[in-house]
């Protein structure tokens, strides 16, 4: 993270602090990505969450920080709402990175069991309130894809964008740091999606991800959590 | 409620002691019922709830009881859920009768925002644990139809059935009385819907009840109100 | 449909060629508007079709075209199948406009009936095969939208979206003229709904033609028909 | 397939009379199936087309019919409709066998594209119009489970039983053979599933035959074909 303009002296300099401030501290910020299984998956080798300890390791950065993986396949926003207190709260995170919505949307197509928008607003406010209450810092993040073609053709595009539209309105209203996926998503499909594929440009199946997905959402964490 | 075989001045004599210790507590029971468009209905004039209160005068019990309807269309478990402080709690009820199911299966077909049977279970037994701890009773309905068929060809019957048998074993697991609508209304209807129709029985659109109807629950309710 | 530029005697001239021709022919050409409730609708006073023949009355056309309103709410691709012979092959028409898809996609979501994309196409296909057996010329619309918002969070956009490329390849690869309705929607709507409302631009519910829409769509179908 | 009280000498002569019969006209009859993945399967090892062909076989009949399948997975009754003539007619079968509807169900759940039962109907008629106009035989089933619980708390037992209702008036409108498969399928299981299991004594997975599920399905085939 390293501005390329930095000179050597001043980068090592700086590193020695931040090593000597981890070793007094004995601390490290304990991040957690809270989600569904694009998050489950994430922290297995390749995943998102692995390829950011990487990007750690390689800053030297591994000692700050300890990032924990609690995603579980299918959730919805009240899933995680409901294992709050054990998945969460009983772990004393720093930081909490809500990457959830997916779900939300597709489970209305393929059972029947989505969450109406207004549900699914007052279930994220119910989760951001209770990290307040405990001084855990927040993230929310956007849900990316399902269905990579970029003129907006996918089934549930609509959907999608909608539900982007409550999670950046939350993170509007509640001053909260937005790592918007959906938008990042987007634009690489658009630069790198000319034949306006389903999928294979960053998800594996339209919805989870492969190497570049993973690279990209990582890239995109990390971007947000250097500013915390 | 007096059995037929209850003599004149027994009866009396019950109703002054009964009259006298109400006006020296001072204190009504509240039952409070909680649920959906069937209960916002129930409340107004010719509902079950009213048809409750007429029931109560008749029977000079009206000074025991206070009804309070807290239906709103369209609600599943998890709106229950989501407004139990301020529309359960902060009422101070000592009975809740919990009248929900209907939206969580109909939504999946008509919106497909229908609820997960196991998410219909962990709302519910919130719920359950939420009202025991402040100590209030709590009796558990099934849902009643969605058509009246009476061979089990109504669209929505077989999600009907299942949400109804994990009402009943929630009943039996905690401890609870149950008014199991579900089998009433079959039963009637079984005697009564000779032709099959899907409606006009018991309700006027599938779902919503009749004046007959509205009786059928008035009558159940009162019978496990009762043994309270 | 006179060319602004067009002298008044040239139109006069055209206009009494026109209708001479008429009444020597004593034939009319016959339009059927082949669809759905928005159809259905279309026929009714202020509908599209009524707007039509008004237009054509202003233009001294009526005794050129009988425009045929066929059109039934809730009617998708394979319910204009199934009625083909009576409501359409038995009218002879000399154009049929297939104006169809808002309830292939909407279904889906508040029915769970809605069409499959692939059988979209082939129940199309097969009207089409029909019509041209029949020598009868055709005119493809796509479905205008279910929701007015312009960033394409309608619930339903991508699939309408989807819905509408179908249509659209399909014009091409029969080399059929097309009324991009969904485009003309659009593009009023980016244009009139700097809001980004739902409804009531061009609709009154989201789906269903209030005046404006009502008009704009009688003008879309006049261009095409003009140059038939 | 001969009655236990026939002697063994007239069944002896019946046989070499078919056989005969069968020599002199060279011809089989052909019994096509058409069907949905549980006929795509039923030709594979095992499959009930497979177990039809042994139990012929093992009764001497295997030169008497020729058994056809004709099976695609997630077939609705409107993809049968829209492939009969390549499928079907072109290969002159003397009698077809329909054995569909799990689809035009479970697809409203699973993907929003279920058939309504007005178009169940309308295209189950136009397919038993073109068959008798072709003067080949028909056969009716009705679709048998998905899940096979047997108090009618599977999901989509209401809706199963009401289009199993559709099949059975269209065979007594007609005047069709019908094989009632769930009928069959829910009487065995009331027999031999006392733990109301969701799958495996007929059924892998709610809905595709196990062995003992294709045993039973060509049993109550043969009894059928038997008095045609």
């Amino acid at each position: 993270m390293r501005k390329s303009g930095t000179p050597f002296w001043l980068a090592i300099s700086i590193l020695i602090i931040l090593m000597s401030a981890a070793s007094i501290n004995q601390k490290k910020s304990r991040i957690l990505f809270f989600g569904d299984s694009i998050t489950e998956i994430g922290v297995k080798p390749g995943g998102y969450i692995d390829q950011m300890n990487k990007m750690l390791a390689d800053q030297k950065l591994e000692n700050n920080y300890e990032l924990i993986g609690s995603g579980i396949g299918g959730n919805k926003i009240y899933d995680l709402f409901l294992r709050m207190d054990d998945d969460v709260l009983a772990k004393k995170p720093n930081v909490v990175v809500i990457y959830i919505g997916v779900n939300d949307v597709w489970h209305k197509q393929s059972k029947g069991t989505g969450t109406d928008p207004d549900k699914f607003e007052k279930f994220y406010d119910a989760i951001i309130a209770k990290l307040k209450k405990e001084n855990i810092k927040i993230v929310l993040c956007t849900p990316a894809v399902i269905g990579e073609k970029t003129d907006f053709s996918n089934q549930l595009d609509g959907d999608l964008n909608n539900y982007s539209n409550i999670i950046r309105s939350l993170a509007k209203k509640n001053n909260l740091p937005l790592i918007d996926l959906r938008k990042a998503f987007l634009d690489y499909d658009l630069q790198n999606n000319p034949e306006n594929k389903e999928q294979g440009i960053l998800t594996v199946d339209r919805v989870h991800l492969n190497a570049t997905g993973n690279k990209l959402v990582a890239e995109e964490m990390m971007k947000a959590l250097k500013g915390m």
